[in-house]
């Protein structure tokens, strides 16, 4: 009887390693045609094609393809501080020799909050793929897009960490790892991801757990020289991560750096390998390999039916009235308002276009986020300069400044509340943007890098409405949403000039055929001089213009019904007149009296732009059928006066406003897909 | 009493006109407290809120909220052959006046085969949305890349259609009306589509069936000067098209003219509006819009498990001895031998590298695709040259030059037969591609825009092995499939130096240790000179050479066992020892002797690199050892000798062949997704 084989191994407690068994059964001396196992307790085995009970038990018949699979209970506290042996037999049962193996065993697994509850648990099954749904699981990364330093420079435009504060915008990541002091001569980890991931995340660690040595091809920041050396990025794909002795756990900290995007689908993988040694001049090869997938949190837009946080408007040099009765409405729906000034607007008024508030949100961590426009107007440095700040995110698409037109400012991006539509839900409602209706030759649309990026955030499925008729092309110059008590929680109000019509004839066969639009403005354009309601019924250019806008607005009624599951009863149709007018060739609407339903909802009290229509009885008759249309909800309008400041420039309240509202209670990575 | 109102109005049977119903009850006069609707017979209509069936019968009670929704039943015969009329009734119910509408309705469809049955069935429900599955539902569209004329171009190149049989390699789409001998004055049929969904798309249609003005923007192929005039396409996204009087069908064919990629999922939309005119100078309105999906069919390759069509290989001036071996083994299995000669060649043999055969289909159509790789050595003009044909398609994607590298050549594309893995199904197998393992500092890929196309076209999901190991870095180097009598119908063949270095120390202890290696072999380089088996386990380098290698495969099996969803029987591991070479400071392997597992898969019969190994009784111990791994599974081996003519310029049969096979039974729009 010889010692046949002497060799040693290392095993994964969390899985095994195939080639080392196969090569125990290749030790077999000549003419050996049984075997049998000896091992000491923390090992275990199975033979492969599968014995019957009694085969174990006596010396094994050993076939051609006899496969021995081992694994080990747990850790080892030292090296080689278990054994396997197989003995071979002759055909007369002879012993031939024994083949000796001594094993090591580490545990070691990558882990993550996998099961989004804010913890890291250990070694999750589902760690290593994705799954939508509250029976979902996979971890999340913020894009770490707010500033811990007001510095006007993004957390993530920068790769070193240097607050500790800015570590609870990342990820967790742990790597536990048990077994001896030290892992055999040779062996090491190392952590890598995929050039692509690379553009979506870096990686950092804690000095003490950073492994101190100089990169191969980022010598800057792989050495510990920070709290938190970057140890993967782009330059540097791969890097060696400590193994601790004992129950370890070795932390890391994962910074999203971009959105989902059209060429991007939010998910990134990261991997640990085991790496062994094989001689002098050859490369390591992995022998394990664990992986956790994760997910990018994509941008969620907020809709009229949250609580307002903050209320925006800007300061200009004519526009102190309107001020006056913003604030006093913020004030009276107890919110807080926020005043853009005049150096930083630079005359610009318009705040709902510049910026959209939304916010990111994970286990972890959430915080508002501003999307800015492409727009860049005079309001161009307010986002960047005056909202970004710690935990607050910002994020915007460039453009080239030819592909910018007036469809891509914000008043043409809304978002729906919750809907139901056949039985799919959208517990966070639908993004809704304007774009042109291709039978026109040539038209207006939003830019495709904000269209792509809005798409990739998934979450809120986008709506495309047909805005490009209107001069401004925003969606918000004929629907928004307020809240309602009953059905979907909502009503979605849209500008009607059927409904305009209605009221007017209805007030010329009460007698009041002489009341005026635009009684008592100071005007400077023609056609909006004091006008009575019968002068306006019996202008037919008028009334074509108004079939032309009803239908297209009905168009859009017909996509939103279909694409929000409403019904009529969602809807309620607002007394508006639009005018067309020409403009480069095309033929587009203006709102002809003040738009009413480019509204500040702000809960249940709406600031809406006084229309200054017709006076009956000292009451302005717009006014009077649009409260009538929306007090039975329990909601209160206060009319504010926009007509000089705003609406004689083409925008009304909504337009000139914006709302920071309170993220929804609906975890977004709980939506089924 | 008087008429209040007299109208006309166009209302689609597919659907209804909402606007229009509003100014209907717009219409009743003041103190109007009930209403009454007569209507011809034909006509159908609901009030809304719903009222009690009682209510319908006598005057109606008539609030603010009241809204007619009307449709008819069938189409008109004539204009305005329908009628509406609505009374209106005081409190005592006195008749106030009647408001007539005249009804003319039309039917409207665009019809596509959403039933994927090959026949365009008329307004399928579910024409509108795409759905993978048995019980999906959505048309299909061919990218046509084939070429009617052999003229070097393919035929989605040109925006005309010149031949009538390139109509079958589209996609008909039949749109249906049915209604009075024309339209109202005014309004008209368009077709649309998106500008993203140009790039995919064009549309032609019968010169009958055009509207024969020039478009605006693309003033040429509007006209119906062809047969089959081009009327949507990138620079013109809407078209008028003809309303036929009665039953009428107007054909359409679409064009597929770019595959799935990274930035396309497939999906495209066609829509179809009905416009109204409004006045003069105000645009047109869209008042019924109609819309197709369609998706373009995937590229589909072809696993060793189907039966092959077509062998080819390449003759130099130097591979006369194996050509003649391979047209003997290709005859002895009963399939068709295809020479690409040297003209074409120009000396490069690897015609695996240049071309991956595959194929597109859908329920109207089916062709095979080459896949030409951005490699491009002397096979360069060989698929374009002498595949692209009628009924045979070509696709290529553009790389940098100094972004291909070796791994870029499709010896390192291969794909699975069918598996299903933890009860996902795969159908049509899994493409399988080798990378970089990314512990490297730095690494060779497939080049990015290969990868891009591969994953995007969704229905063979890839798998990304670690290749980079080998000087070649194929995947063909370390693993084939052959077809199996049972299990999956399959086996999985692993090159395995475990499995070499058994045979050669059983060899040795049977007493022929002094069998050689390379035996009669006339070699230049020295390493392959003739060598005993016991030299060959005596070199300590060596073993560890394999050692590294045998990592490197097991690491591979590992990730092919879990994605592949395999156990250890469906793998046959065969005897190969590979040998480790530095270049350009990296080290990496290549195969010792000819690599088996590098063969050619023709049904069962197998064409093999014949090893030259060991002779025992005259037989060389490795071909032996293949047949009894093999012959069990019912395949036949036929070892071709390449030694000189490939192996030594590092390559083997399977590198210096490629097949076309048949394509698959199931269909892949069949996929659960």
């Amino acid at each position: 009887m010889s010692n046949l084989d002497n060799t040693t191994g290392i095993v994964l407690t969390t899985g095994y390693r195939l080639s080392f068994v196969c090569s125990v059964l290749r030790s077999a001396p000549p003419c050996s045609k049984f075997f049998s196992v000896k091992h000491t307790a923390d090992v275990q085995y199975s033979i492969n094609p599968p014995r019957s009970e009694a085969d174990h038990l006596s010396p094994i018949p050993l076939n051609d393809d006899t496969v021995l699979l081992f694994s080990m209970k747990k850790a080892s506290e030292e090296e080689n501080d278990n054994k396997l042996s197989v003995r071979y037999y002759g055909t007369d049962k002879k012993m031939l020799g024994t083949a000796v193996l001594h094993l090591t065993a580490v545990e070691i697994s990558l882990d993550v909050d996998a099961d989004r509850d804010g913890i890291v648990e250990k070694n999750n099954p589902n760690k290593g793929c994705w799954k939508w749904g509250p029976d979902g699981h996979g971890a999340i990364i913020l894009v770490n897009c707010d500033s811990e330093r007001r510095w006007r420079k993004l957390d993530h435009e920068q790769d070193f960490i240097d607050r500790e504060s800015d570590l609870k915008d990342m990820t967790t990541m742990v790597l536990r790892t048990k077994g001896p002091a030290k892992l055999p001569e040779g062996y090491k980890l190392t952590m890598h991801i995929s050039q692509g991931d690379a553009e979506s995340i870096r990686v950092y660690t804690s000095a003490d757990g950073a492994v101190g040595r100089k990169c191969d091809l980022c010598f800057s920041s792989f050495q510990p020289r920070h709290r938190y050396p970057l140890i993967l990025q782009s330059a540097c794909l791969s890097a060696e991560v400590l193994y601790r002795r004992g129950f370890a756990e070795n932390k890391f900290y994962v910074e999203g750096i971009r959105f989902p995007d059209k060429d991007f689908d939010g998910l990134v993988t990261i991997n640990l390998s085991l790496l062994e040694p094989i001689g002098p001049g050859i490369p390591e090869t992995p022998i394990f390999t664990d992986k956790v997938v994760l997910r990018i949190a994509p941008w969620i837009m907020t809709p009229n039916t949250l609580t307002p946080k903050e209320v925006f408007v800007c300061s200009t040099t004519d526009n102190y009235t309107f001020l006056k009765e913003i604030r006093s409405f913020v004030a009276k729906s107890g919110h807080n308002l926020k005043i853009c000034h005049e150096y930083m607007n630079r005359g610009d008024r318009w705040m709902q276009d510049e910026v959209e508030f939304g916010y990111i949100d994970s286990p972890h961590q959430r915080f508002p986020v501003v999307l800015d426009s492409p727009r860049d107007r005079g309001l161009v440095d307010f986002p960047y300069e005056k909202l970004l700040g710690p935990d607050f995110g910002y994020v915007t698409k460039k453009a080239q400044k030819e592909d910018v037109n007036s469809l891509d400012s914000f008043g043409n991006l809304e978002v729906s509340p919750p809907v139901t539509v056949n039985g799919k839900k959208y517990p966070l409602g639908r993004i809704i943007i304007g774009v042109a209706f291709p039978t026109a030759a040539q038209g207006r649309n939003m830019t495709q890098v904000i269209q792509d990026f809005l798409w990739a955030q998934k979450v809120q499925e986008p709506i495309a409405l047909f805005s490009d008729w209107l001069c401004i092309g925003h969606v918000d110059e004929f629907m928004t949403f307020v809240p309602a008590p009953d059905k979907n929680g909502f009503r979605l109000l849209l500008a009607s000039p059927d409904a305009g019509y209605k009221l007017f004839k209805s007030l010329s066969k009460q007698g009041h055929g002489n009341a005026t639009l635009f009684d008592g403005r100071l005007i400077g354009v023609e056609t909006e001089t004091p006008r009575p309601v019968d002068d306006i019924l019996n202008d037919e250019e008028l009334q074509d213009h108004n079939n032309y806008v009803q239908s297209c607005i009905d168009w859009n009624r017909d996509v939103l019904k279909r694409e929000l599951g409403l019904d009529e009863g969602d809807i309620i149709d607002l007394p508006i007149l639009f005018k067309l007018v020409k403009e480069d060739e095309e033929v587009r609407a203006l709102a002809y009296y003040p738009d009413v339903v480019n509204m500040l909802v702000l809960g249940k009290n709406l600031g809406i732009p006084k229309p200054f229509g017709p006076k009956v009885n000292g009451r302005c008759a717009i006014e009077a059928e649009v409260c009538s249309l929306l007090e039975p909800l329990g909601l209160s309008c206060t009319f504010i006066d926009n007509f000089a400041s705003y609406h004689q420039l083409l925008g009304e309240v909504h337009c000139g406003s914006n709302v920071r509202r309170e993220p929804f209670d609906f975890k977004w990575w709980n939506m089924e897909m």
